[in-house]
């Protein structure tokens, strides 16, 4: 399950978007510095999303790029992507310690063998803080939970594709209560993707998918996961037209999540869970690729729509 | 070094932070969701810092929340901050290790022994990542470089005081060039900084400072660091009037970073570097403090300065 090599036409895009200085190599792949322009399509394009999904009155919440490391043990996520998790370690010995720290570094050695793990996890998906936490306020009110999140996320997948960042943007809408609610907030919401993804003016279509489990069991995850019907992604062609980018994602966790915390309707039930995830840096990757690196040259309309 | 405890007066603040739902627990000390408003009070007061700062041209760059370890490793961070810093790991094993892993979970032992060191550690200061990027750009234009970053720091010192967070955002400019334009710099932003915290009608001071330094050793740079003014902060009382809180640091690193890099000026010296930061969680708690926990009734003149 490595992380697959990057094409030609992902390397060369790259490389444009380098040259013309909308990304900024840090020396690891998938680590970028943005430039204004390049940071201003994201934040233009996050709040767009604002106004299609703004007025459904979801709580707004914000964390930072990191969850507690119980949390994080009790979503599960090890035993799909265990691959993809970063865990934060720190240095908590003494100065002894610390001298023999600094002589490893001082000859290029490996300094790592005394950093600790610390209680905290990198964020794998925006949606990850907001279990926890909704879990802990108790059985939902009647009309369950619709909730409002962005942040860093964290996936170690070094890659010259610029759309697989280590380090990327997700904004979500996240819906929590009865299976019927939480469905008509998955269904309203391909339709409202495809239509925010559309006035500007990228082609676009939404397919089955499925999530990168690992090993082999992960196949008949996978496999299971699209027999269902459980995620759906809105694809945009940005380095290869056979091979288009998920930009957009659609997931219905069914009870997952709401057996694991646990979350609870109103009337005492399982919770089901659903979310719509926006990945930021692939959108705009999308927009610069299909109207040109050169955000003035971009059509009159796109720039309208999203006020640039 | 350890993180200080928390007074009394701390943990009553960050009480009553969560009680009025300012802020979310996570189960970590020093790592708390944000509400709406609590976001709201960061983004107008980052804003109105570029108000101050966006005249003078400064090149906005934007960082995720780590940066290269390579960088990292040359930074010296781990001679004077060693406790602070947070290294990302991964798990890079076989199906027989993930179930390894699992098992460990499973029975709530210690599941990290097979996390890798990946290559890229959390970014500790938001001027971190410009210093490489700079560097490699070759010597300075005539006038030297102004940049403008954000983005959120880890440091790892889990406290209950919640100015003392894990993960906060912190928003720089740096200056870099000659010792003159360095220091003309620093001395234009103490007084932009005290005009804009004044502006905000909160008591404030500033004074000499010094960073923390870990060890012994790390006593003499700081008696050091002070003597020969390096550092200024702008202090505000948020829990203590005896000891208030640090909310923008004024530094002068001399040739530190620029011999490391190296940095050079347009006519081959050793660049200079310089930066002011804004410590955004610090400052929206010091507001809350001062003009209470319900922003539409806080001070007519503070609204209107911050447009909120």
């Amino acid at each position: 399950m490595s992380t697959p090599q990057a094409t030609d036409a992902q390397k060369q895009y790259l490389q444009a978007l380098l040259d013309k200085g909308l990304l900024f190599e840090t020396g690891v792949d998938g680590l970028y510095g943005r430039s204004e322009v390049f940071e201003r399509v994201v934040q233009k394009f996050d709040a767009l999303v604002s106004k299609y999904g703004g007025k459904d009155g979801a709580e707004v919440l914000r964390f930072p790029p990191a969850i507690a490391r119980k949390s994080f043990e009790q979503s599960e996520y090890l035993k799909s992507f265990p691959q993809l998790a970063g865990t934060i370690h720190s240095f908590m010995g003494n100065e002894k310690d610390h001298q023999a720290l600094l002589a490893h570094v001082e000859k290029g050695e490996d300094w790592m063998g005394g950093q600790k793990p610390t209680d905290v996890v990198m964020t794998p998906a925006a949606c990850y803080p907001t279990y926890p936490l909704m879990a802990k306020r108790g059985p939902f009110p009647k009309d369950g939970r619709l909730l409002d999140v962005q942040s860093y996320c964290f996936r170690h997948e070094p890659s010259l594709d610029p759309a697989r960042m280590q380090l990327f943007r997700m904004r979500e809408y996240i819906r929590m209560g009865s299976p019927e609610q939480v469905m008509a907030f998955r269904e309203q919401w391909l339709e409202r993707g495809k239509q925010l993804m559309g006035s500007l003016g990228v082609p676009l279509n939404i397919d089955v998918a499925n999530d990168p489990f690992f090993g082999r069991a992960g196949k008949m995850l996978a496999v299971n996961q699209r027999d269902q019907g459980l995620k759906f992604e809105l694809l945009i062609p940005i380095t290869s037209v056979e091979k288009p980018t998920a930009c957009l994602s659609f997931n219905y966790h069914q009870d997952h999540f709401g057996l694991l915390w646990p979350l609870r309707t109103h009337d005492g039930k399982v919770a089901h869970t659903a979310c719509v995830g926006f990945g930021l840096e692939r959108v705009a990757l999308a927009l610069f690729k299909h109207h040109g690196l050169d955000v003035s040259a971009w059509p009159a309309p796109v720039k309208k729509e999203l006020e640039l």
